[in-house]
């Protein structure tokens, strides 16, 4: 009865160093036995709970997509506002979009987590519903307004190789660009509404 | 009279190798001896040729964002065309936009080419002047709709994080793609316009 709250403890210990140190390495970069040292634990003790690094590396990407996917829920209904969460959200949330961009370069090491396309799914059939209802326009596939949104909500965050490069003066006034991102999106799903 | 051309021939061979090993590893995984052994040189010339591997890094992605500028003319007039180009590009190109990717994050160790300032500058003032003359619509400043324009035309990169993993059978399809996304960033140019 003891052990099972201080083994979820130090499994949390872990995740969050683990986090901090894939945010700022990669998976190729970060180091098991810096994530052991941060985590107050034997690195042994790693292998164990989680097999080896691209296995810890997809359970800190999962704890944290479902942080995403709980916190920011999907209203296809309002999708300017969706986009305007999902900006808040990463703009506090820099390594989430570091580990994202990790993802990216190192594909071939990781696979995507399964919820993520389960996620996906259900967003694309839901956009696909508000499409034949007419509240969402057709011109678009709705894979492609959902990376479009994605795209735009998280072009200015620190790792972005565009927002902060091309636009630095942006991130100073969230509020404007915020409302630019949302009504950028709103353009988008609102092309082609009423025409069908 | 012999020499330069020989030099000349060996400064490219180390910057194509150069540009395999950081498109694979970026900067802090990228190492100097591979990029020797593959361009068949002296790992010392490196050093004397380029200083050090940050050097290195930012003379190769120079060059590539050198060629994009020359082979991608910015045209303010023609957004959705400007856009299209770039897609087509980026996505023949897929080396550039994962040393784009690297870039975004290791930006503490790599300073941002200046050109690539300069040339942010002349295509803000050239998008404010169309804006000035209504050829583009003043719903979004210069800045967010060449971030945007960015952000849309590479989405589907393979090293994105989100168009591959998000829309995978959309890059099955580019010329469908590049249609959308020229219609997205028409929508955003033409809005606000001829409302002065």
């Amino acid at each position: 009865m003891d052990l099972k709250p201080n083994a979820e403890a130090t499994r949390e210990r872990i995740l969050n160093a683990a986090m901090a140190e894939f945010a700022a390495f990669g998976v190729a970069g970060a180091r098991v036995d810096r994530i052991a040292k941060a985590a107050g634990c034997n690195k042994n003790l790693i292998y164990i709970y989680f097999e080896n690094k691209e296995t810890l590396f997809t359970t800190v990407l999962r704890k944290h997509l479902a942080r995403v996917y709980d916190e920011v829920p999907f209203t296809p209904d309002d999708l300017p506002g969706y986009a305007a969460r999902i900006f808040d959200f990463v703009m506090a949330h820099p390594d989430l979009m570091r580990l994202m961009a990790w993802f990216g370069l190192e594909q071939g090491a990781i696979a995507s987590p399964e919820e993520r396309g389960e996620a996906l799914d259900v967003k694309v059939a839901a956009l696909a519903e508000a499409q034949a209802k007419g509240a969402v326009g057709g011109t678009f596939p709705p894979s492609f307004l959902l990376v479009a949104i994605m795209a735009l909500a998280t072009a200015w965050t620190a790792a972005n190789p565009f927002g902060p490069s091309l636009d630095p003066e942006a991130r100073g006034d969230p509020a404007a660009l915020r409302r630019h991102i949302a009504a950028a999106v709103r353009l988008l799903v609102q092309s082609g509404a009423g025409e069908g």
